[in-house]
């Protein structure tokens, strides 16, 4: 927002201020600061369309030009230089505005509040609102107060300090300061700042308080604080302060390290880190000096956190290809589906040209912890050429690319990177977790946040890699296994296809007969990781016509490896075409209509639970059918699940501990929970569906409005990625209650995207849910967010009087 | 279900009979009816895979020209071959099924028991279960009872009957009998029967009986019956009793004669036409003769009811062409699309090979009154061949097709058609209403109707001449005006083009400025047919891609057309494709992203009404606003509907009487619609997105799942034609409530497909709204549907004892 300096100088008490001060120069300087500032920010002077530099900084410029024949430090025009100035800055307000710049000071000081109440409404503000959740309805105050000023020679000075290192956390004194400016000159960059230590060397007496300054700061507020301050002749004037926005790594170490110097105690320091920034400290990095050398082509959406460079590739089997020739891959594609999946295993990064934050791309990275930039709309792929265009400049097939996930950037060529060193500790375990400090600080903020929780933390994880990853992040159990990339992977697609190509139910048998064993290894590796903890498992939910090949080269080549007619291939993808696929032939449709898919699928589960349970490993699947709507739905395939789990446990001479139930992730789902708990043992809310749903908004198709509803403040934050507690919370509330009316102790969870974003697991905390699922990579913010919920509610309940004696 | 009669009989009991009867022949010929009938239905004797004819059948074909060399009539069988005929079946069965034919009548009795109980859930009684909405779980009884002989020679005979004439209504004994024969060779038709009116020859003192119990029956049961009696040696017998089932005009004209024979009073009347049929009165009819003669080739579902005949054409644009020239044309398509409009409105009937009765063919087939079979999956339809393929044979563009709406059968070559008299009264005007019986009949109930109806009835209607058609069907308004049909006509859809392919806001309003005229002139005849009646006017609600050509040659002409680049219409068609187009880029979303349009939509809107006023004819437009779901999405459109409201009444010098409400049809709108009803002056539940949204099914994909879900009994009625009351229903009370709560006047009504079903027309009067909405000819249905619900309600409150003394 605006703010207008040395406001009161006119033609006559600028005199004045030279009488008072001795300074004749100061003064000057001050009146020429005054008019520039309110021509610009009041009378709003701008640049015209054709012209390329800020009309008062040309004049300034030309001056210098004119008197010294070079472009000389504002601090050594001379007091005629600074009266010229004057003169010329008031001739160009005229000039822009056909208006004199004002010389009564209560029309100077009603023009400017003014102007700073009409900032609210200008793009920064509103962007910078959007961006932190403020509603433009809150409105805005202006403050009127005396100037205190540091540019009345070289005892005085501005600048601008942290009483910490903001970006990595570290305890040293940090900031720049300018001496004989006022503080706009340190943020406009005019002249070059230096270092606040070097302020010692300076004004040492200003620069001992300033350093008493900051300790008072952080014992007062218990936090780094960002701070503004003016020298003025030797005397130090602090202008304002307020709590340092900080990196994740920073908001770690400033917590971990104002505890133990019991600034704070420890349930603060859970509350002290943003949820949403811990995941910064597990994303790759790029190499500090390599990405500042690099030009960034094209910005998108920072999907998938953290940096990766590799060779680019248009196509997920070339990159898979490539991959497995040792190359590092980054698979650019328009948006992704999950055909692509060998690619997206295979890439470093995944770049999209379209897209939201949560696309299929963003989805999938986020669960393999990959980085993922999408949406980058300035690139134009041309598949057929193996080309991407970049404003004009275009790039190979096989041509380095850089992304950085954690700021949605692209950058040719190669930048190297490193894994974080949690990510080395616990999942690499390339580094003893002894040896870093980060990891150490890491695993203590986590260690707090156990004592506090409530809220379990769960993962969803396909393979049992992203399982024991998860686990070691500190996760409960698997809350979302989705079994449908378990169709996608070696040959099994092969039989999977067969399966969908099949006309009766006799061949469809045979071809799941083919997909069983690998299912079942998929299972019994995943439930050896988890060694005892539950795992929830989703029967086939997409559609099938996401299994077939859609292009025609494809086509031609499944139908002579399957000695099937190209005909009959094509004819199915035309049958199985829909013009609404999220709303068509998916979920437990599939598995009402194909009763023996769901038949395959308990008989892989319940076969690698006898065989784990066996070994002497615990075993707890909780089979989740999805996408239910009716109860009758759901009392049909568990019927199914009962009846194969009974033959297994005959035929294996065992018991098993299992659980059956559903996805709440259409409306009538949770209109009808009363009556679906009836038969289901656990709920876990697919807020993805369940959102789109309750919407009627695809997650996919929303990027065309989305941005303008955003603008518009129709929605204050993305609903797909944190859950809109009004609509579809109300949905989620309903739910819990009806559930918990028919079946008191059942099971409640989400599995959606949203189980990973903070504002949505405290939610989820408050309606009571027994769990958030999300991706491994996203467990710590989950587990932090839910601490943090604990202590909200504890704090929440403290502050209201108890209603017992 | 299944019957066994003459059970009890055996080789001794046989012998027994004949001799208290003193009638070998009768007692012989019950023993082999008992035991084929036995063997059959208790026993299972059934044709083999490899045989044509029932097996008892080829044994009794085989015995007659064993022993006659000729196929005589049964009961021209002698004694010795009844007996031989015995034995026969005996060794059949012992064949058949390894097991003797029981001698002991208690096994015969248990063993027929169980099969009854067991026909509970054959095939043939769960179709009529889901044809009648009858649930599983009710279950059966099994009646035990004496018999009566129709066969003991030719003083006996069997029969059904009706009290009057089920298919024209006319009060005439309706019915057939048989002489010297059991009630199953009446109904199995190895011999023709004769008219009931000719037992008068045969047993005159029986058919005076008869004519006596028909009259009994009807002043009894105050209603048609339909019974079967059985005259045993000169002796009546009724055997059973029901209300007969009847047509749709049989229905009105039972319920108007019987009132007029005080027989029951107006409100029975009213009662006692089924809703659902009514419409069946409105329909273009077949020549009688004509269509006994044709050959069904291809069954699918009756969409649009009514029958049609034409040239066949696969295209749209074809089909318009020809019916310009004069033809009759029937339009042939795999399925429809807006773009395929033209056709559907030049074409006599529609028929497709895809797509469920409330597909977009269906959809738009009822909306135009016009007749449509959809969805008969035997077509073959080759576009490029322009050939429809049928179990072999080929029919080319251009050959004559007839189609039956009603039944959903297709015929080959032309049938006579003729519109319904009512049809003729109302609409065509090309018959005085005093010489048409049934258009009286039908004007005396509707004005029954009127009497009692609460819940207003209004009509979806998007031209001067649907509307036109409504008001004379008794629409007390619009409900639904979709304005986006009035972009595709002549060459209005030319500049909707170009406004989507404008790459600015100025190019935008320049194409809108050329649509404005027209739209305002639609406007304008459709306040004028209303004379001073409401209209509900929806702002454009479709995704833009709708409007664009799909195909390559039509890219290429409108290339041409609009002199740009083919690229750049690719392009843009590419831009706006989208995965699940329902959840899209449409509905409001377009008004606010696009404001231009709402800007336009409103300025014809209110230039019309204004125009119209000033004729001297009152006009009260009802801007909706669609898909709405966020009450700032509201706010943002009511905002352009005021400021133009205001301009256009400035310019015009008038003023208008008009609201701005909102459609609810997705959940979201539902869960929130007390803030949103701060805005809405109207609520209008579209129930179909609703229904999508709420049950996560599409309509256009649930051709997959939805024939297996009604099998599996997960849906009871189709949740597309009926509203899901549990479901849709809860979401629907939920905003009434909630509506009400901060508007208690507001105006509720639906103009989903299911204004015009009569069960949804009963849950809305339940739920208290003000109206409901159906396409024109659906009115009558709709307006005896809310008369019939009020009557209802009527009776329920009667039922239930009064509070107060």
């Amino acid at each position: 927002m605006d703010t207008i300096l040395n406001l009161g100088l006119n033609d006559e008490t600028v005199l004045a201020l030279v009488k008072a001060t001795h300074n004749e120069r100061f003064a000057w300087d001050c009146y020429r600061r005054f008019i520039q500032m309110y021509g610009d920010v009041v009378m709003g002077v701008q640049k015209r369309p054709n012209e390329d530099h800020e009309p008062f900084e040309v004049v300034i410029h030309t001056l210098k030009h004119d008197r010294h024949h070079a472009d000389i430090e504002d601090t050594k025009m001379t007091v005629a230089d600074l009266k010229e100035l004057v003169n010329r800055f008031k001739a160009l307000i005229k000039e822009h505005t056909g208006s004199e710049f004002p010389q009564n000071p209560w029309k100077q000081l009603w023009g400017a509040v003014g102007a700073v109440f009409g900032s609210w409404m200008n793009d920064r503000a509103m962007v910078y609102r959007r961006k932190y959740g403020i509603p433009s309805e809150w409105g805005t105050a202006v403050n009127v107060q005396a100037m205190v000023y540091g540019n009345t020679g070289d005892k005085s000075g501005s600048g601008v300090a942290f009483t910490r290192d903001p970006a990595t956390g570290e305890k040293v004194f940090y900031g720049e300061f300018l001496i004989n400016a006022q503080g706009e000159d340190v943020v406009a960059g005019v002249r070059t700042p230096e270092p606040v230590a070097q302020l010692k060397n300076h004004l040492p007496e200003a620069f001992a308080e300033l350093e008493t300054v900051r300790k008072t700061l952080e014992s007062h507020f218990k936090d780094v604080q960002d701070f503004e301050f003016t020298i003025q002749d030797g005397k130090l004037f602090m202008l304002q302060t307020r709590n340092g926005k900080r990196t994740g790594l920073a908001a770690v170490r400033f917590a971990i390290e104002m505890e133990k110097e019991k600034l704070i105690d420890w349930k603060t320091a859970i509350r002290r880190v943003p949820a949403d920034q811990l995941d910064q400290v597990l994303a790759p990095i790029f190499d500090r000096q390599a990405v500042k050398a690099a030009k960034c082509i094209a910005r998108g959406l920072p999907a998938g956190p953290g940096a990766a460079s590799g060779k680019m590739y248009l196509n997920a089997d070339r990159a898979a290809a490539a991959a497995a020739k040792g190359e590092k891959v980054l698979l650019v594609r328009n948006e992704t589906s999950p055909e692509d999946l060998r690619g997206m295993i295979a890439a470093e990064g995944i770049l999209t040209a379209k897209g939201g934050v949560s696309s299929h791309a963003a989805l999938v990275a986020r669960q393999m912890g990959k980085v993922c930039v999408c949406g980058a709309s300035a690139l134009q792929i041309d598949y057929n050429a193996k080309t991407m265009t970049v404003d004009g400049s275009s790039y190979n097939e096989g041509d380095f690319l850089s992304i950085s996930g954690t700021v949605g950037e692209v950058y040719p060529g190669e930048i190297k990177t490193a894994a974080a060193e949690i990510v080395q500790v616990l999942v690499e375990k390339s580094l003893d977790g002894k040896e870093s400090a980060t990891y150490q600080m890491f695993k203590k903020l986590m260690d707090w946040c156990s004592k506090v929780t409530r809220l379990q933390v769960r993962t969803n994880a396909d393979t049992p890699e992203q399982t024991a990853n998860a686990v070691a992040f500190g996760a409960t159990g698997i809350g979302l296994c989705r079994t449908e990339h378990m169709f996608f992977e070696g040959n099994r697609i092969d039989a999977m296809r067969e399966m969908i190509l099949a006309d009766n139910v006799e061949d469809r048998k045979k071809a799941l007969a083919l997909i069983l064993p690998y299912q079942k290894q998929d299972f019994i590796g995943i439930f050896k990781e988890l060694k005892g903890l539950p795992a929830t498992i989703r029967f086939l939910d997409p559609p099938l016509h996401e299994f077939l090949p859609h292009e025609d080269a494809a086509q031609q080549d499944l139908a002579k490896k399957m000695g099937v007619p190209v005909a009959k291939i094509k004819q199915r993808v035309k049958e199985l075409h829909e013009f609404n696929p999220m709303l068509g032939f998916r979920g437990c449709r599939l598995g009402i209509v194909y009763s023996e898919i769901s038949e395959m699928q308990s008989r892989a589960i319940f076969e690698a639970a006898a065989e784990v349970q066996k070994a002497g490993i615990k075993v707890k699947p909780e089979v989740m059918i999805p996408l239910v709507g009716f109860k009758r739905e759901l009392d049909l395939q568990v019927e199914v699940v009962h009846r194969v789990a009974k033959e297994v446990m005959a035929e294996k001479k065992v018991k098993l501990d299992y659980m059956v139930g559903t996805m709440i992730e259409v409306p009538r789902g949770a209109l009808t929970a009363d009556e679906i708990a009836q038969t289901a043992q656990f709920f876990s809310f697919g807020t993805n569906d369940l959102t789109q749903t309750c919407l009627g908004m695809s997650r996919d198709d929303s990027g065309s409005f989305l941005p303008p509803y955003t603008e518009l403040e129709i929605v204050k934050r993305n609903p797909f990625a944190t859950i809109d507690q009004v609509g579809v919370g109300q949905l989620m509330k309903m739910a819990v209650e009806k559930g918990r009316s028919t079946r008191p102790d059942i099971k409640l969870g989400i599995c959606g995207e949203h189980g990973g974003d903070p504002d949505s697991v405290k939610f989820c905390h408050r309606i009571g849910l027994t769990y958030v699922s999300c991706s491994p990579f996203r467990v710590p913010v989950a587990r932090l967010a839910a601490a943090q919920a604990a202590l909200e509610q504890e704090a929440a309940k403290a502050a209201k009087p108890s209603k017992k004696k």
